[in-house]
């Protein structure tokens, strides 16, 4: 008998206790992403694994918003949020203060996910110095620009075995994040 | 400068040369899911990763649905799929077949996502035989029922470290499916 958990034995955070908590040193940048569903399972993922941040770039829509928080739940007010007019300026921003920047695409060269090892300095430099990371996810049909790609240090590639030519930009954020999280957050 | 590819450079197959190909051995079953946008997002990320197949259980919703196509966009007519009246159905044809079936859940003895470890028969002796495997994915509000828990060999926790009690259901397919791919899937 595997007996499911009441809600009251999660040992969940409240929002205080949410705000003060160490965070994992990474932040998700949102470049023109038009689905507030999206937007609002971004921030649910978010603070299951205590993001740093979310940069909501160019045309993504911000909190408080009735259709991000349907799926956000409330996420939407425990993760650190900021919103820039245009995508290079946060990649700019992040990069000006150490971050590491990748961007989730399907590039010439980018590192398959199965691969990524936040810890191989050797095979990656930049990670020597690095104060935190960021991932930069695009919009639903465009992806992410190819001069915010050319920004980044690197591009991260879930690899892809059926006909479809992506994933959803939510699961996206959830198979990176969660990669993220096992190297980072999971003791 | 790190091109991002065209989509005829992706290799992706068509839909004859995906049903011919070889599936990674997992069913995903789907117990009582109402949003027929979390069961189009679950086509769309069990295309991507070649899954066996989706079983929808109960008032799960059933392709074609115009609702369900929004997020699947066409995963709906590679990925095999099939409708149980209940659950339980579904889960005692998988296990009588030979297959171990997990449940998603937060449960007292769960395995952490983290630690799971597919090819560990020491740990769990039902491996040595198996044919295949499935995982369970709940209703949004209720999660798995208790008596499917029951019926399962084992459950699959993602660990969580915010506010909110539990992740989306496309979110959790997305990881889960993710962490089995690794495993099962990629060389």
């Amino acid at each position: 008998m595997m007996r499911k958990l009441k809600i009251t034995e999660m040992g969940r955070m409240n929002t205080e206790e949410f705000k003060a908590s160490e965070k994992m040193p990474l932040t998700v940048v949102l470049d023109d992403v038009r689905s507030m569903y999206n937007v609002g399972s971004v921030f649910r993922t978010a603070d299951a694994f205590r993001v740093e941040a979310i940069y909501l770039c160019g045309i993504t829509a911000c909190p408080p918003h009735p259709e991000i928080h349907k799926t956000a739940l409330g996420a939407e007010d425990t993760v650190e949020w900021r919103h820039f007019g245009s995508t290079m300026e946060a990649v700019d921003e992040l990069r000006a203060k150490g971050h590491v920047v990748f961007s989730i695409e399907q590039c010439e060269g980018s590192t398959m996910l199965q691969h990524l090892d936040l810890h191989d300095c050797d095979a990656m430099p930049a990670l020597v110095d690095a104060t935190g990371f960021a991932i930069v996810m695009g919009n639903e049909v465009k992806g992410v620009k190819q001069e915010v790609v050319n920004a980044s240090d690197a591009c991260i590639e879930i690899p892809q075995y059926g006909t479809k030519h992506s994933l959803n930009v939510s699961t996206t954020a959830g198979i990176v994040i969660w990669e993220f999280a096992r190297q980072l957050l999971i003791k």
